[in-house]
């Protein structure tokens, strides 16, 4: 591929940032909360706005519900609020982990009673999506159990397949769910959707709608991400990523701050199958949504989603200069070395001025941390939030 | 269960030995050779044949190909010579990793000629199976890369599909196929079939009588296996086990040594299964092959092959023992305490006198260790051996 | 040893129970909120004094500062109800990670005017210690980095080293301090104490008054932790442990509900150095703390507590049990199935027998967690205390 | 730094490579002969030469005793051959996991004689050292055990410290020791040196000529590798590396194949070092050996050797150029997203001409690679090598 070509798809890549990475986060020991963290919808949709003003590329805002409001919030006036910062509503994200009543799971709980409320929140969620002209709708379940014995696998996979079936049938039309699955984390002895093959196999009995969505933290160390990438676009079932990245657990970091050859083997899966000679596959391909899911513990919440943008945009860039022809020559003649080094070439470019140049001609900075810290608006925001709400009061695991 | 009926079940529980068991093995490092270990597939038979005689569960014999023969071996001889010994050929295991041709993989190597070879060697396989009376073709793949680059994963999954197509149209009438999985080694950057999810995709193209064969030992850290074999039970598609343990890796040690509470776990799940309601499932469990794939480097080869099966028979035992519908009215009240309590109730009983008697039902050994050790047979073939055919030649995989 | 010689070592068994097990606790994602947990140090007090007269084995209470009181509370009011309750204050914990002030930490803080205060911190525990007649001040810090660059590594190595070496200065007289560590969490890229290695390292510079903890969750997967306590005892240097159990991460479930054998394993290591024939071995593992350090997240806080404490005394019983001289007679010969054969002898016997009437010549209950249940205490509780203090409000790592 | 500061720098760094590296080499499945493999320790030094000659950093030749000769080897007559073709020999390391008396161990088997006989290695490891003009004897260990109760944990150790103490004693006059550990493999339960810790704790009972050496496939997952090396640079311990690469376990891959921002993060450490005000820390930085072990299975072996030299150089030349003012300014000020920053604008500074540039001076070759392609001397070597010796034999661990 050459420059130009490079160009403009970088020119038309696109990522969601998720409301709750603008909101303070901590882990179970406690929270450090920042005077300018977000927290109404309003706030986070500014702070969206802001980046996307910076940045050039991230244009929507996956909303989490009942965080970002309930069915009764006026959606209407929220998706014009975010309209007229030069954003829009993303994916729309159903929390049922965190009421009392999920205490032993959503889906996957023993109660009828529950699993009803949890369906009722994934209804809410539909008609959220429609009402703020979302066409996502993006699950993640914390179900599971955290002692041997505890509750039946078996019997649990059948609730979540009714349940899911239920959410399907009330899709809206056009609507496409993402299922996200996850090794462990906060059920400590079994997740109900463990992996990428409980999701596909769930996706595969809900219909073509229901796609699955790879966050890079949730997998077992040693875990080859790409390969699972090259996978489930070939089955063209790759729904979505949450990018963010992990040392150890899903630590939620900010994407590429561990290991960005990573990531940059993942984008070359996806420059590949957006190449490829089947079209299936490269519209599926270009079906596939980019978005955020990190905790800012102790990074500014703007300046953080600034630099995982940033690095996603080189990671593209260095993922089309990639020379896919030579590669796959030296793939059908077994010189790895030769391969290997095809790779490394890309990896090793300085895209950094051809990213600037893009973001300059969609309007946004060359340098958008610098050019936040330097805009004062930082400290603004902080004055402002804390004159309207007050000190962040913040808790921990531990009452 | 009443003892009465876990006895019944536990006079009826059968486990298949491994030739290659009882052979020389070692690590990349070197192996140390064991006078007695058997050399020729006479000898393997001979050791299988002394294991069963003493346990009483172990009547079938897994074979490897080409190590112990070639599609011109005798094999209506050697299966009259297990017969004669009291044992019968088990499942049928293509080695198609071992040849020079096979450096970049068998299914899925980019030269066609060498997956042509490599589906050869299955229908060998298929023919071998016919003349011994096997029903199983067991098959394991090496296949995989070690550096990014060095092949494209998805022509690499294409590859796979063909290849286990036609072997899968070539199967003996009857017979099925088991369809394995490993997390990683000895391809170190991706494995072609590297998880349940995968080998379960393969599967479903394939048909019915092509089931998933869950190694204990091919998992990443962490991973709750008991979780897959419930999902896999619940798809009807769990075709077998192989037994073993490990602390870290692939690390083939014998079975329980490390975790005997997982294996506890995983028995627990196949009893409940077979107890369902649902008559299907209680089939496909009933269908599931129990074997050990372990690699004794250090343990005499008989007696960890001993020492394995009677850890697999008190763990059946004791999952035996468990109130599964005391479990399931904790389970539906959500006491998890008490859920775990009546596990570890039957976790914690001590089964050795009832195993013992089991043994002695079935006319073998109420100590088999003990009367194996007293017996002078392992003395005697390391003698008979050594003569037959000098010390034992070893290597490392530094040459 | 024969039965009788362990039954004395069994009544001399003591566990101390942690006053921050019996509160509420959760994940980042949220806490749910049990009626009857404990919300004041009286309450702390009260649950585990249930528990040791249960049991008579838990006479002891850790307590965290500033969760369970200040350098100003009534410290000898303290020690007194707790008297009166049957129990007394066990190892005293500075909690150096919950306030604002580290959120980039205590001892490794780059900012000195933090670092004193932590050590205040530890100064104030010291006073609390000696107000209370506790000898113990165990230290354990959230201390570390979560990205490349955040701060340097041996610069806070040396802020470690200088804090550490105030507070030993410090210590009363009679006192010591142990020393955990942990690989990760809630620190993501690295732990300023991350290993055995790393505390033992900081102890030998501080001197003998100074040992490691060992937290048996704080451990990378596929450690093997019981030859860590083998080393530290051949050291002389283990201090204490804080039982607990894993499967993923530092998940913190009750001890024994993953693998019961590790823990059996471990306790084999310190019964053995008890009976070694150096006498300044025996004597510090003699001095050796036990302690339990859970989050009963979703089990009955006393339900778990009692559950745990059974299970620690059954596993010593089972590792009283094993026939050391014969083991050791398997190990010098090579014998190494005999020997995995000895210690699965004990571990598979049933010792539950034993270990109920070891309780009931301590006068406490043959059955603890039925007794418990019968008692009615449990809904007392959560009577009272709803009604002292109303719901508990909870939260996440999310705001 | 300035660049030029940086390429005095560069044009002084040199790394060893193992005699090893150039044999054939295999995983327990299996070995794939390559034909221009060497065989003999003249070949090994003659691919050796060709690599410095390519590159110019690789002066040094790592040799493996008794796979590279015995005590009675002309020493004279191999140290004359090297220098001949440009190289010296550099670290000797003893092999005492190999013959079949060290079935149990070598410095921790149980059997005196075992031990001594390993020792004995170790003497004449010195010798060879002596004779050959090499300073540095480098020690790795396969003890350990491969079942619980095979050995006792304690008393190994204090084998292990008796037999580390005579080989100390007898260290040639100017020469030191370094001390490897390793996770796990091939040992499967427990390994006697397993940790850096381990490996310190020996070295400070011996001398400060004895000295850890990190092995980056050494460690378990998740491990903050560049933080040990700060730690033991800090003690002045660092005695220096094997590099490599992995996934999963010690997949001995070429190094910087699977995460080159590790690599780098490990180069900033030792950079930062070597700028040290500390006098002592820059001297002991200064003394740190730069070694390969690796396991080119599949990759040419002196085509590794090239990419892994290549890459070695670029990770510090950008390591060099981190502005470390700027980033203890940051760090100071807790700013750590802008310390990020910091280490990724050198990260992703293209170096390669820097590099090439280096090399050209240094008489090299601006592209090594390429240039040893063009040169035809691969297709010699195999066709001289294969004359001279015939097909190369392979084995497995399965025999």
């Amino acid at each position: 591929m050459d420059l130009k070509a490079a160009k403009t798809l970088l020119l038309r890549q696109r990522i969601e940032v998720p409301s709750w990475g603008f909101a303070n986060s901590g882990t179970r020991f406690g929270t450090f909360a920042q005077d300018g963290a977000a927290r109404t919808l309003e706030e986070k949709l500014d702070d969206a706005a802001t980046v996307h003003r910076l940045t050039g590329i991230t244009p929507t805002v996956a909303l989490h519900i009942p965080w970002d409001g309930s069915p009764d919030s006026d959606w209407d006036g929220v998706a014009r609020y975010a309209a007229e910062r030069g954003v829009a509503i993303g994916s729309i994200n159903p929390n049922v982990f965190q009421d009392q009543c999920y205490k032993f799971g959503s889906f996957g709980n023993p109660d009828a009673s529950v699993r009803q409320r949890a369906v009722q929140a994934h209804l809410d969620c539909c008609a959220i999506a429609e009402a703020t002209g979302s066409d996502t709708i993006s699950l993640w379940y914390a179900d599971g159990t955290n002692y041997p014995g505890q509750d039946d696998f078996r019997a649990r996979k059948h609730r979540f397949e009714a349940c899911l079936a239920e959410v399907y049938a009330a899709l809206p039309a056009g609507a496409r769910m993402l299922l996200e699955y996850k090794f462990f984390e906060p059920a400590f002895y079994h997740t109900d959707l463990p992996d990428w093959g409980t999701s596909l196999l769930m996706c595969s009995k809900l219909g073509e709608r229901a796609q699955v969505l790879v966050d890079t933290g949730h997998h077992p160390q040693g875990c080859n991400i790409e390969h699972i990438v090259a996978t489930l676009l070939d089955e063209k079932r790759l729904g979505g990523f949450h990018f963010n990245a992990r040392k150890y657990a899903d630590d939620d970091l900010t994407v590429g701050s561990i290991d960005p050859y990573e990531t940059f083997l993942i984008f070359t899966e996806l420059v590949k199958a957006g190449l490829d000679p089947d079209e299936e596959l490269r519209t599926a391909t270009g079906r596939v949504a980019y978005m955020f899911d990190q905790s800012h513990n102790l990074k500014h919440k703007i300046e953080a989603t600034l630099q995982s943008a940033l690095f996603v945009q080189q990671t593209y860039a260095k993922a089309l200069l990639v020379d896919y022809k030579a590669l796959r020559v030296a793939q059908d003649s077994c010189d790895l070395l030769q391969a290997e080094e095809i790779l490394r070439a890309a990896f090793n470019a300085d895209v950094r001025a051809l990213c600037a140049e893009v973001r300059s001609e969609l309007g946004a900075e060359a340098d958008p941390i610098a050019a936040y810290r330097a805009s004062g608006l930082k400290e603004q925001a902080a004055r402002e939030r804390v004159a309207r709400h007050g000190e962040a009061v913040v808790g921990s695991g531990y009452q």
